[in-house]
């Protein structure tokens, strides 16, 4: 581990040197009424080690959060809540930048109609009605000219096949599996387990270690996708 | 300021000396599924500030919370997610406490069937069906034997009346009343702007202070109706 520790500051990588990197970081929060919210565990770690690492080896790094964790050295922060937002602040940067990697957890679903006042409790039931969010990552996959687009699957069962198809599907360079139903994987922790799947058919299944290291192993895939 | 703090220092009050005092904080988090939830605002700061000031003041705290803040000096944390899990906390520990702050914004509904997969998005509008939960609150007023019972009103319109009701229907003794709609009050902010109802008709209007200071007033008016 030490050995591990100090070649990596002995190397003091900067091969993303001068690459523009959007990362997006945190899950969106989707407004019910002016209280309640619908939101997801992603507790955006994931994207904050990401955008510390590029920064660290040389990228310029943008990134689009919803949460209000401490900025890393460098990076340039956009705070968003909602996946419209997220969509906006994502979309009008895309021309600008080299890399896009999409590590944010976007709500596929928003309420159909957020109430301007706090909903009171009358009835037993209540019924929430909810449309379809626009795919910021396909509508990526359609607009890319060169730019490397990097997304994410957090999945609880079939990893492989839905990250598979979300490669395919959404026309992205790399797509990082993780299987967020095992301990210590995804949502919340330090520490994550993930498999780095590329465009060419490539497979990489990593163990489980620290946010950083995941972040370290995804840049060297970045590079390297960058240099060919 | 300064001679306030002073003569705050100089008090060192004591006055909730050997007193069980059992807070609620955070908002509850009810599952959707695995990966999604339906959540609230609350940061659990007020909650916090709460159990800092009572332990300070000489109170045996017990807090249960939702939320990973930093737990004040002395003081016993029951961590919980959802409404249900709230509620055991609570009622299993009411019968060997003097007081109960319910500082906590509890989930008024909850889906009526998480899932236990993540759900996939396929449709273009998709329903969540919810159901009431039980009304922590209500249930305590009705079940009180000379427990003091403190709830709190986070509301976005109508502030006084909701409270005045929330008041009297819950058998509550002292009523915080807020009007989250304000700039600087109420969910995820440092300070905040209450007025304490109280079940004889009392009525004190609190200007706009730090949640710690709103956590004394409210500590002085609880130890005066432990008095009487």
């Amino acid at each position: 581990v030490i050995i591990d520790k100090l070649a990596r500051v002995l190397q003091a990588k900067q091969d993303l040197a001068g690459k523009q990197i959007l990362i997006t970081a945190g899950g969106t929060r989707e407004a019910v009424d002016p209280v309640r919210f619908l939101g997801n565990r992603s507790s955006g770690k994931m994207g904050y080690a990401l955008a510390a690492v590029a920064a660290r080896r040389g990228a310029k790094v943008t990134l689009v959060s919803t949460v209000s964790l401490p900025v890393p050295a460098g990076v340039q922060i956009v705070p968003v809540e909602t996946a419209l937002e997220m969509r906006d602040a994502v979309l009008s940067r895309f021309n600008d930048v080299d890399v896009v990697i999409k590590a944010a957890a976007v709500a596929d679903y928003r309420p159909v109609a957020p109430q301007a006042q706090k909903i009171k409790k009358h009835d037993e039931h209540l019924t929430i009605e909810l449309v379809k969010n626009p795919d910021i990552l396909k509508e990526l996959g359609e607009r890319k000219r060169g730019q490397l687009l990097v997304g994410f699957a957090a999945e609880t069962h079939e990893v492989e096949r839905f990250a598979q198809e979300k490669l395919q599907k959404k026309n992205a360079d790399l797509l990082i599996a993780n299987d967020v139903a095992q301990p210590g994987v995804g949502f919340g922790t330090e520490t994550n387990q993930v498999t780095i799947l590329d465009r060419n058919g490539g497979r990489e299944d990593l163990p489980l270690m620290s946010k950083t290291e995941v972040a370290e192993a995804i840049c060297t895939r970045i590079a390297q996708f960058l240099r060919n």
